[in-house]
């Protein structure tokens, strides 16, 4: 097994340390306890073990059951992974200080698959033929606002009275009492008009746009590890029941394909993406790739770092500039560029 | 304006029969309300109204506002349109008797484009140049798993002390109490262990698989009108809450392609879907309508009437049977087949 791990930390490092140190170890613990049912990826792992670890057959009855493959097993244990992870954070917490919280994006590579799991904006992409394959997606108030939505609606105590669940093209004054806005709740995707009352004029759950967007004017990211402290400011009001510490795992099935020497896996933090098109990031390493021997041992390496560089720009008179004159990023900045060829002969 | 409308009803056809008759009619309200600011679609609608339906200007401040298209008022007057038709549907049950509860596709053409808002397992493509173009999803308790699991999760008072919200591969045996077994929550879509405990053995929220999948061992369709008296049988637990009565509203843009004599958008309810695939539908129809004159005014229809007799099979010693010996459908169809060619003209 391979493993690779962007841990992208706000608010204080302590949660981005601990979870780069151990969710590899949890994982890992928890892949091994089930070694002896992956053996066979055509044997469908047992419905129920016995305490000891080997399978239990029940008595047979006309029961349904459903055919869980061993792909499904792989994916479930890195999700519960994460949740015991972000468990582990809270409980340490108790007796250390554990600052801040993170965004976790990792890949593992496993019996001839990629498994991508990402809770958080951190994204990972995969260059082959100069094609690219988006292989994450992000999480954030714009892309999980209908849960976010959902979940003010279903307990209204979370919003602590100072928020409303539904959203307005822009805050409301007070004037507008009475008056007709557009809203959408998180049952919509469309946006139609309501009369504005009192409770309206509460300062939206999600507000903002695109990077600038926030939970309760506070976080731009909605899933990751930690924060399990994080208030909104000057307020008694938690943010963490709204973060979800789950990942979207997505399966690249890696021995189905050929790969050649400038076929790479890239996985970054938002601050390489804010700056930096898929494509470009894409041409950006196929084009330092052909520059260097395809058996230099360093060329993965220096194209993460030539990477970086473009995404953090030259410092010029009027701040840090990319090429094209754009500001370059302010973020921190994390790469990898990860070779995929040869990778189908492993497991 | 033009509208079509799928209305499937089950455990009785009052529902079904009072939205085929009012739904359209909610959405022409609503339409007309909005239709001196959908005249120009470049024209983003105003963000406030005053309560005579004109545009209201705030005091200009430095405020960030979304830009809100025509398309998406359009779209989230179609949404909210549903939820006035569910609550009139509840609303009028207090005082006459209205039956069951219904799936609910419809299709608007409006100002050059296709709006398909599907509240259920009805299904509407469209077949251009004898390519399959989908435009609706079905809502099942398969794929809305994760919803209904996390509702069941956050509210357990629903599940009345009878359902769990974890989903099994199979029920669980009383002896089988400690064992370890594979479970997914709202959170996964992979599978892990976990240790049986006693709360496990209640009957799962969702339960079987396909067609035999059911939300609380009652219904298979998890979005809809009406049903707001269904129970559990034999209990007071009521399954409207896990029930949502949105659609999803797909666009299609009309005016930007060009469309032949036979090309249409066809409309089905569940009985034509499960025994016909998207692709047979399409042969079918195609090879229909290019038998007959492209002038004849009953081409689409008798090519509705065609296809539900494929569908509906011929009784044979053994049943009603397809041409390729399977079952025939055993559940009501309805079909609409709508030509597309001219609609670009329309407004």
């Amino acid at each position: 097994m391979h493993f690779w791990g962007v841990f992208d930390g706000h608010a204080g490092s302590g949660a981005a340390l601990m979870a780069s140190k151990l969710l590899q170890l949890i994982i890992r613990d928890r892949l091994c306890d089930v070694a002896h049912l992956l053996e066979n990826q055509n044997n469908p792992p047992p419905i129920c073990l016995a305490k000891n670890g080997s399978p239990f057959q029940a008595e047979p009855r006309f029961h349904m059951e459903k055919d869980i493959s061993v792909e499904s097993l792989v994916m479930g244990i890195i999700e519960t992974a994460f949740r015991q992870m972000d468990d582990l954070i809270e409980k340490e917490k108790e007796s250390y200080s554990i600052s801040g919280g993170c965004c976790a994006l990792i890949v593992i590579h496993l019996l001839g698959k990629l498994y991508v799991a990402n809770a958080g904006d951190s994204r990972a992409i995969i260059v082959r033929n100069n094609e690219v394959i988006p292989v994450s997606n992000e999480f954030t108030p714009e892309s999980e606002r209908q849960r976010l939505q959902y979940l003010g609606f279903l307990k209204p105590e979370l919003l602590g009275n100072e928020f409303t669940h539904i959203e307005f093209p822009r805050r409301i004054q007070h004037s507008e009492l009475g008056k007709k806005m557009l809203f959408r709740d998180h049952t919509m995707t469309g946006w139609a008009y309501k009369t504005i009352v009192e409770d309206d004029l509460k300062f939206p759950l999600i507000y903002g746009e695109g990077k600038k967007a926030r939970v309760m004017a506070t976080i731009g990211v909605t899933r990751g590890l930690g924060d399990h402290d994080l208030k909104v400011y000057n307020s008694n009001i938690h943010i963490k029941p709204f973060l979800s510490c789950c990942p979207e795992v997505k399966v690249y099935k890696i021995s189905e394909h050929k790969h050649g020497s400038d076929d790479v896996l890239i996985m970054g933090s938002d601050g390489l993406w804010d700056v930096t098109t898929d494509r470009d990031v894409a041409d950006a390493v196929s084009t330092f790739l052909s520059s260097r021997e395809p058996n230099d041992p360093l060329r993965y390496t220096l194209a993460a770092q030539d990477l970086l560089m473009r995404s953090r720009g030259v410092l010029k008179e009027r701040g840090w500039r990319l090429p094209n004159e754009r500001l370059g990023s302010g973020d921190d900045i994390t790469v990898f560029v990860i070779p995929l060829a040869g990778a189908e002969l492993e497991t």
